[in-house]
């Protein structure tokens, strides 16, 4: 019998963090204040603990994962990985395709990792309260569970497109204990600047972030929880590559070319960052951030400073950006909607050592059906932008009969996206690729110094 | 660190089913036709291939399970068996508690295990086309990914009520290429004979079974396929008991009692039949079956012979039955509503080999919720009957101070059941125990020869 999954056993649970600062050739752009000055630590403390603000400045290569976060891990961790050789056959390319699966998380999705990270130094931190945004819920979820986990309180500022699009997410959210309330609300400053404007806005997650953080910032039990972009995020994903590494040692196989979605880039991060070790010691592999053409940050933004959320309250962060009031159009991009990307994916990627290719979306679902049929599992649409690039790629090694070992992030399962497939299959969603004036425009509006 | 999930190697999935058939006390009373006579294989044979009409009729102990459906198989087995370290310690129970999570399948539950056996062996058979009904959408959905793997065509016939209340569940066998039909449909002579009667008809498991029936028996190139009921279907099943044997041997324990839910048996007979060979050598294990007072079969129905469907197309099994015409109130019972009950699981609990206990609704979701706080995974509704009985088994060990070993069976995660969890939330569920006046009057109506 070939082998199908490669399994670690629990006491194979990374006991490290990889943080790829270490290993980056030039340091992390600083965030800046409002008056365009780099900022230290304290100007984070209203809304993020001290032990994760170290986190988020660090530059040590490894960091320690506590015990009670391995410990909760073992729920689901180490996740699998696998040889998709019905795909592969299904394809008839000579390309070995593998998968690390992040979808057997309870929450379905690879935030867990962090969400249960960052409830953990909360908790340790005597937080009582914790506030976020979700997009497409994903995130919402993990944080439910973690709060639940760690005995801490969460709300969740759910877009509200969203919030009426996915009824299910949130009562998966709310199975676990939290509060969901449907963004922009009158609750905040931030939610109610929004709808004087447009009483009827569908939400962002640019949108949902400012009213998350004005939560936090106003109240002093609690603090802000983000499931993407800062480097701590990144930071907790990587579990998911360096377990990765291990499972190619198993079957003593490495990867050439490795694909994920990018939204915030945590997902991407989370996977690609432990091989850019290897990259530094002459190992050839290419690390590819997957997109949507209806959110292309990393493939048409601007590379510059701008605020991580729509109505300004975030520290300044060099990055790619389609501009902080670009409002992504309702179509089922699913979580890919950020406006921005995680700092450190942006430097990497305006430094030329990861990559980006931008998918238009009915071929994403067009690759999610192919891979379901072929390997069961029906992955999210984020998830999807990694197998259409995979499938992408496993053709054109069709074409030039190149065996080459393709792995990509199944960062998700579609069980709460059943509506965007039924869309699909429906023949009602269409290819929309964000216009280059439009993001022009709100280029133009970056602030300046 | 203490184990959480307890893993097999891909290579220890089991190569035969175990048929309890060999260790029962006495042989299984046979099926009969219309006329009161035992009937052969050929009397099945216009509905059934004859590889797996010769399973249904086998005594053979050990089924070989072919290779081509072990490799299958490896896509999610060896499935992990967990210790529920949270959940024992939120109970503060003595009691260990072990679970086999069966929700890791791609259909989410445990009914892939014979759908792609059966399948394997009609596409063996030469067969093109399979027909079957569905209720909560569990088996459709796994026999939907089956055909897709097989290259067989599937049409469902999905109880009305749940088509209309699981639309994802719908769109789920459609990414998998079946074709899905609310029933009662007008496309047969079933459907029609009760659509006359009520338009209205909200649909039941047993009608949807007399209408794939009907349209396997009337075309040449369709078969039936059941997902639970026969032998065969709980032959496949046994694949869940013989790697938790090897997995409880793993970490050096047995247990004092199974749970599983039980509606036409197949979870139940799963999980618990090769443990049965285990008493009969003398180990005290208890197996109980769970099902919901409102659709009491084993607790409140007749052992009898009966038709497995409404109309009474099928042959005539015995078994505990709340009558052919019983309809299930249109509550949240999830899966758990058919009438009868697997003829083998009926004999071993009419003879005392095996017991049940029923559970009201209200208490098997908060059990659900208990159980999703705890462990994380958000179990399917009919899995929450096995967790009610376990956590009641658990919490009364507390009182005993008795450290039982307690394993129930994960069936399935319920990702595709957010709005029965809530309406639990918004209180808009009720506890219904089936009257036992209204099941005299059902039973009243079986018949006779």
């Amino acid at each position: 019998m070939t082998t199908t999954k490669i399994i670690l056993p629990e006491s194979e649970i990374p006991t490290h963090w990889y943080n790829v600062v270490a290993d980056m050739p030039n340091p992390p752009a600083p965030p800046l204040g409002p008056d365009g000055n780099p900022i230290g630590p304290e100007a984070l403390t209203p809304i993020f603990p001290m032990n994760l603000i170290e986190q988020e400045m660090s530059a040590e290569r490894w960091i320690p994962i506590p015990e009670e976060v391995r410990k909760v891990y073992q729920l689901w961790r180490p996740s699998p990985m696998y040889r998709a050789h019905r795909l592969e056959e299904m394809l008839g390319t000579p390309a070995k395709i593998y998968y690390k699966n992040e979808a057997v998380s309870p929450a379905g999705s690879h935030k867990p990792n962090t969400a249960i990270a960052q409830a953990y130094y909360n908790k340790e931190a005597g937080v009582h309260r914790l506030s976020t945004e979700t997009g497409a819920g994903q995130w919402g979820s993990a944080l439910s569970m973690a709060g639940q986990i760690f005995g801490i309180e969460v709300i969740i500022y759910m877009v509200k497109v969203s919030y009426h699009q996915k009824p299910y997410r949130r009562s998966m959210m709310e199975a676990w204990g939290a509060n969901v309330v449907a963004s922009p609300t009158d609750q905040t400053e931030a939610g109610r600047k929004i709808l004087e404007k447009d009483p009827d806005s569908p939400g962002a997650l640019g949108i949902a972030i400012s009213e998350a953080v004005e939560a936090a910032a106003t109240r002093e039990d609690t603090k802000y929880s983000l499931g993407s972009v800062l480097n701590h995020v990144l930071l907790h994903q990587t579990i998911i590559g360096l377990e990765a590494k291990k499972q190619f040692e198993m079957v003593g196989d490495y990867p050439d070319m490795i694909f994920a979605p990018c939204g915030g880039g945590s997902n991407f991060g989370g996977i690609a960052f432990p091989f850019i070790a290897d990259k530094a010691s002459g190992k050839e592999v290419h690390l590819v951030a997957t997109e949507p053409i209806s959110c292309p940050t990393l493939t048409k933004g601007h590379y510059a400073y701008d605020f991580g959320d729509t109505v300004g309250l975030t520290p300044l962060m060099q990055m790619y950006t389609l501009g902080h009031d670009f409002v992504p159009p309702a179509i089922h991009a699913g979580g890919l909607r950020y406006h921005g990307d995680s700092p450190l994916v942006s430097q990497l990627y305006h430094e030329g050592i990861v990559e980006a290719v931008a998918v238009p979306n009915l071929a994403t679902f067009e690759a999610g059906i192919t891979f379901a049929r072929a390997e069961g599992i029906i992955p999210a649409p984020e998830t999807c932008h990694a197998i259409r690039a995979t499938i992408d790629e496993a053709l054109n090694c069709k074409e030039t009969k190149e065996p080459k070992t393709l792995f990509f992030n199944l960062s998700g399962h579609g069980h709460f996206d059943m509506t965007a497939y039924d869309k699909y299959f429906r023949g009602e969603l269409e290819d929309y690729a964000y216009p280059e004036e439009a993001i022009a425009e709100s280029i133009a509006n970056l602030p300046k110094f």
